[in-house]
């Protein structure tokens, strides 16, 4: 079992993900948004490649179930309506209801992933519950640490690492790419306060500097929320072992 | 003075460069190759994309004048006159030569940041040259790490953090971005024994199955060559300070 870290969804092509595992990280913050909505009874998240694209599903969607999701440079869309802080994914607004999220790196990730034969969704959130699940699959892994406009961002590449290091730990042998080797040590450098390290990354300053500083508490919870989001044509629902 | 780091030449498109500065990195082995030949007294080393390109620009070369070297996946050109592996460019072989260069990361990332403003070739040869040469321009500095095959690679990615670390003690001052923070990181955990970081990287094992493990020492040595190559008009040349 062999596990690569994708350092940018830029780094390859949509075809390099066929017949693959996948797993797509965004912490700050599409991945632990579709974590929270699925984990508040949200029925699927639609993530799109595009705000015009998001704009046209919603069009035929059926009144009040839908709710047009996301940001753009981290804030909220004219028109949306929601942004992109997960505590605003409360059960009250999404129960049932279907999320279209567009983000300017997560749901373009994986979008950009979606040949996948397996596609994961994982935050520091449902980090066990994601590791256990692949360890069940027992096939290679390419974890994609979404990043920022095509960048490398530092908490996708630890969250990265935290999620090898959970899979090593419930199975020795693993073998790991360089991109997985550095993502461990990375975690092992900065893994033990993920508050901290969101706050000092570059993305988090950004975050704070536009008000969002309670995302960041949200975002570095770990396994608060222990669920597997799985991707399937064209929807990202909660997945039973199946 | 602002640093990053792109951990892959593939994670912006080439206007991406237009003004900057930059340096590209790609240790094994293509820009130790650089440094080894303008070092023996190379008139110029020519970067191309593309064997196509290399065979084209090579028939019109002067006889005698041009070498055509390179290699494709670690491996030497059939028609080429030399390969990848820096000590095989000796004194007798490249004086006053023009080498037309092709190799599958490293040329290719130079050809790529083309339209840097200034852009510098470095190894771990020739690295506190660079340093001191970027400190002096005092202008912001894209490093590119060329990876491989479009992939995140571990030793140029630690030969970036040791630039951005010798960077740093000339000049206290300088912002980093997350990239430049995870390659200072990797390279305090494995700068220490370049060789060992070498041979147990994924590019250094190809290396070694294929024969080339004289070529990973030759690789690791720190500052032999003082020199710093730069490229202008498709020519990377040696540069007095200017």
């Amino acid at each position: 079992m062999k596990v690569n870290v994708l350092l940018s969804p830029n780094n390859v092509d949509e075809l390099y993900f066929t017949s693959k595992t996948t797993v797509v990280i965004d912490i700050l913050r599409a991945t632990s948004v579709i974590v929270q909505a699925l984990n508040n009874g949200a029925k699927e998240v639609i993530p799109v490649g595009s705000i015009d694209f998001a704009m046209k599903i919603s069009v035929n969607a059926h009144g009040g179930q839908t709710l047009l999701c996301g940001e753009r440079n981290t804030k909220m869309i004219d028109g949306f309506d929601l942004g992109n802080s997960p505590q605003d994914y409360t059960k009250g607004l999404v129960h049932r209801k279907s999320i279209i999220l567009f983000t300017t790196n997560g749901s373009k990730a994986i979008v950009k992933a979606k040949y996948s034969e397996k596609l994961l969704v994982a935050s520091f959130n449902n980090l066990s519950a994601i590791a256990e699940r692949l360890i069940d699959l027992g096939s290679d892994v390419e974890i994609v640490a979404a990043g920022s406009n095509g960048m490398f961002c530092i908490e996708d590449t630890i969250c990265s690492g935290a999620l090898i290091q959970i899979m090593k730990s419930l199975k020795e042998d693993i073998e790991i790419t360089d991109a997985g080797w550095a993502s461990l040590v990375l975690n092992d450098q900065f893994g033990s306060d993920i508050g901290k390290m969101l706050r000092e990354s570059e993305h988090g300053k950004i975050l704070i500097g536009n008000g969002f500083e309670e995302d960041l508490a949200f975002c570095s919870e770990r396994d608060n929320m222990p669920i597997v989001p799985f991707y399937k044509g064209g929807e990202i629902k909660l997945s039973k072992k199946d």
